[in-house]
């Protein structure tokens, strides 16, 4: 279990734990250490609500998510519980009904954890330990990662008969610069190393255990809390439309979004501050 | 020549070699030594009916792709051979009727090697010696790339007067990850060594030699060829996917494809057997 | 103020310099030195009118692209011209209005720099000194980028309030491989070094110096210039339409892109010299 | 207010009936009657959610909507309750701000509506009576569009100063043939009359009355609630599908979908009754 | 059985019937008239094969199509010997492997009836009597469709459990201006005559009987065949490009294509032809 | 020649005569009668420059063009003016460089007449008398079309051994609803009359003779010119928006473009005048 303090608005949580290290940051601790902090339908669940929640609320401007204890991020899926919900090992019955149930499952789960992606304020991922399967889809829906030296990470699903379905597919190849080693790491569900991670580009910094990786993921969101949240959340918003679109799409896009950010006094206020060298004040969004 | 014995399935091929040098794994040679192994249209036609055969050959898992002999992976298009077949350096006449039979033409020879993307099943390819030219098309085509220390690789279509049109401008920039490389090596037709393609991320492992590098090529598609098909073809079907396709689309093409395939046996099994730390056993596909 | 000798053709720019180092080579130097190079409007008018001219001139068939003076590439937006153009700052009035006339700003301003991306002929970006904010969105509409060691990068836009809307978030990702760190320097503001700017594949050299590297951009424009601009052109242009569509779109883009340039004299010309060993010429495009 | 028996299920709702006119069929009114059957923001989250719930509901396969009372579908959007609501006529401070309040409020606004587009069984919608504004962006919503000859349509948002934005301008030009007709009625705001609406295809039923009308579209509801749910809704998504991709594209995903479904016992089922000249029964989905 | 006499280079296809009743037209007829004209799977393999034969052949420069006898176009797929293959119907077994053979199964039998689409030459298809289920799959192949007045359509699909999934649902709303009508006929799985899929576009003549209907198909081939194949096939092409792209990247498409289809001589033929007033004659393409 | 009086800032154009009806409309007449309107390279780059300055001058809310004279709307391309270009006919010559030169010219083309559809008020096209070839391509453009009961259409390239490139094949199957008659008509070339036009949604109005036609084309875009600009430019730009991309994406555009519409003046304005039941005015915009 953290031992941080929950932040008041979001103590109704179970699975997860927010505490605010500092101003406009608030870090969110997958919270099962005991199970490794696996992922029953339940945790998920909660794992999307939280994002959604953080995503209105103007007093957080970036966000870290680590998870609770020593030994793992996550561990990916709770298979036990996923056998007790009935949706993994249950065979027979109609193919089609159960076609449409699995549908509707993987859709509910795709939709909790991208709700990270989807969240307005920019989320830095410390991955640490056991780093595994479910981790990873959810490490690619943030938006910059950096990791424990000891952190060991897999793409798990190949190992349990299956193709990760959770997003890993179909981000981690625009995360990173090399198809050939992508397709390695998910064909073999191999193990692969914080210093692998690094030189492949999935992650951008290494440090020297989990305190001081969590540490560094709160030093640069507290870096971001400080500047204009229009231009951050802009920024994140508009990078993400960039990665499914064509640069021209994008470019049109960008002028209809900016056509209205740069109205806002964010800008007007960063602009003077830089002439009189003074630090600005963001008002909150 | 290469000394492999044939597997009997596929002695029909004049210029393709394809052994067997494990369960569930076949060796694909391209088999003209004495040319560099270059390709006649004799050469890519049987090169995309021996990749549909495997695709579709339920005793096969996975495929290694190198080149017979020690010189050359393939020192490209047979230029003698195009020029006889009239398509190539043939002037005058009416341009649009040309044009018609030049794109006719290059479709046949783009599907013929694109038939090894297609290929239901993981493709590694060895590079080695000289590699150039069309190498780089097909090396594009395959999953994961793994090469000899002593591999020579250039995109040389910009030398003799063309842009490349079998498929490296289309994929390339898409498996490594820095464009300004891309366009250095496409637009300069440049050589570049083992040491400098690993580096991009072009390709995942160098080898000191032609044997090491096969060697290592068949133990990696071993270990493909040991995990459920069903797994493994589903991750190379959603990981090709998902280039193409925005990651909304690829969330949505997912959950469709696993609503039936983890409906298949080999899930069970597999999630069964980590349960018990026993070795699962996948029926044919 | 740079002191190389003007082309003919491009003698009436205010801004930026045009000269030709070699046969068939473009240098064009953004020219206001005494402001860092710094772009008003004037400035980003003519950058656009200047490659839409050297797309055009047959007499060109590789540009390099620098600043003039010792200290920067340039230092972006010429924030106080701008000022004074009464687009930025300005608040108050009718919103839709004033967004109106900001779309249609930010459209002209992203038309003049993309300029450069849609110039038939590659460009090689050489970056020096202080090379921040427009400088980035300048760069990624490069083919190819070298920088000198003493390089500044940084993509500056977030610490003036504003979301970068010239490009750089709808370019950069697809330039280089790792999104955690594009996230990461778009997001933080911070600067980074030519060394880093190599490690990630931003840009493809690094040169001790600016000297060295105009020297060595030269040189690389002067290969390229070597070439037949059929073959180069086309290579450009096919890499440049990959980027934004599938690869099954690519292929059938580039069948009918190539039915027409192979039927001209350098495809030819070309494979005419590669057989007899002799150095083939090419007539101007 | 209709004086249906509302089914069991779906009585906690204040603003929507929902009945069950036939096995397998709901039929949802809009219930404010004396309001015109305007939409407030709790009108939209209540439709969103009904329509959830209906998909979800294996005791529906077929949805028909209307109206209650005899005056309108809906007269769109409850203009005073959305000024109370603090979103429209708001002017003033900052922006940005406002801006992301909006793009948050609408998008909202927006799934709630397309919940019925989303929703897996076909909806049928009777228009009748007044029919402008909102009723437009939800007609475009549904599957099949039915209506009373005294219905009066208008596009009315550009009256109130306002392009529409709830999905009228996305979905209109395609399910009707003419551009030209589109535009007209988008921008004058014009009242179109229920012959028009039939000749242009925008509905494809026009009956005498909203009784009449209302019959109908619970007969064409049977009949679908009639036939394999496995078909019908698969029928439904594969349309949609269609609309926003390439033809190559939706066979794929076709080929996916149907790989599942027809391994369903609908098929079979369906199949046999056919060779025998029986009437099927089909299980619930 | 058809009685006209089959061209000699199309002699040996069994269930299709070619001939030509004019200068460079052919007419293929589906030829199984006492089966209905019903489709097994060696029917529509040669369905495939004769349109790329067709696609290919210099002499022929416009298609019919139509079906053999009085009673049916066709009545669509052959049930019994669909069972017969052992696809339908097979219940049981692995269902990933299943869904994997059922994908391979689609994709031929798409790719068979697509044939006549991406076929380089017209295609008029002439419907007349039973045109049900497999007959809409066909008829949205074609380029342009009339039928006779005796005509009975239907899009049967949803009748036997199945959404429909050789191309209907993928291409008929392409085809026809009233979403709201296809999704009535897809999802009732009603009849509907001549007279309605005129009014709907979907054929765009309507003739008394088969005869009629067959000559008018047979003389627009004719006046199709007496132009340039250049600009006859070129406007094909555009067309069907267009259908699946936006208009800025078909325009950019068509700027490629014309630049060698104008250099053909056909255009300048034809513009002479034009000042002239004399009839031109184009040469084989 | 037109006798209506120019408008003064556009009395510099030669070809093209702009004269305002009434407050806020402009009427462009393509002013070449003795030619039949046909168009040189002159003329339309005049076209494309007098739409881009319509499209920023606040005192135009709504076009509407015709033709000069009694006879033609337009007779399409003046094909002795294009010979005397230099660009048609000329044969012969490297075919890559032609086909560089080719692909200049038809870009140039299109978007001069794409200048229409990108111009920020609707365009409301009158045709009448002789309306072929380019017409159709210039009629695409406009927003709305009326025409004419003399009005000879016809897509007429293919009579000039041309697949036509100026925009109709990309188009006009986007704003009917049949495809098999549009194809009928680009394929045969064949004239169509005004009624045929009414009928498949290609013009939305037909009146007697084209005095009656202009009549009513200034009427309806006085209608439009008296609306909010902002609803009104903001519907076509996302109406055209629409057409090329998906619903979800339309969606999203929208939300992004109304956060700064709804902001302006003319909502509040409208709103209120709505309620108080009084005649709204607007800014310019």
């Amino acid at each position: 279990m953290s031992t941080a303090t929950p932040l008041p608005a979001y103590t109704s949580y179970q699975h997860v734990l927010v505490s605010s290290p500092g101003p406009f940051v608030a870090h969110v601790e997958i919270n099962r250490p005991h199970k490794l902090n696996a992922f029953s339908q339940e945790v998920w669940l909660e794992f999307g609500r939280v994002f959604k929640q953080l995503s209105d609320d103007p007093d957080v401007r970036a966000v870290v998510l680590s998870g609770a204890g020593d030994r793992a991020f996550t561990a990916g899926l709770d298979v036990q519980a996923a056998a007790g919900d009935g949706i993994l090992g249950e065979s027979g019955g109609d193919v089609a009904k159960k076609a449409k149930a699995l549908r509707s499952h993987i859709e509910e789960f795709q939709d909790s954890i991208g709700a990270m992606e989807k969240c307005d304020k920019p989320v830095i991922c410390v991955l640490h330990g056991i780093s595994i399967g479910l981790a990873i889809d959810i490490a690619c829906c943030a938006d910059i990662r950096i990791c424990a030296s000891n952190t060991r990470f897999a793409v798990k699903e190949v190992d349990i008969g299956l193709a990760a379905d959770i997003g890993t597919l179909a981000r981690l190849p625009k995360l990173v610069g090399s198809t050939s080693w992508v397709k390695d790491i998910c064909l073999t569900a191999r193990d692969f190393s914080a210093q692998e991670a690094l030189s492949v580009g999935f992650v951008s910094q290494v440090h020297e255990g989990k305190e001081a990786a969590v540490h560094a993921g709160v030093a640069l969101a507290t870096t971001l809390a400080d500047k204009s949240p229009v231009a951050v959340q802009g920024t994140k918003e508009l990078l993400n439309y960039g990665r499914d679109n064509s640069v021209a799409e994008s470019l049109r896009y960008t002028r209809v979004w900016n056509a209205a950010a740069v109205q806002g006094k964010d800008f007007s206020q960063a602009l003077m501050s830089g002439l009189k060298k003074t630090k600005p004040r963001f008002e909150k969004l």
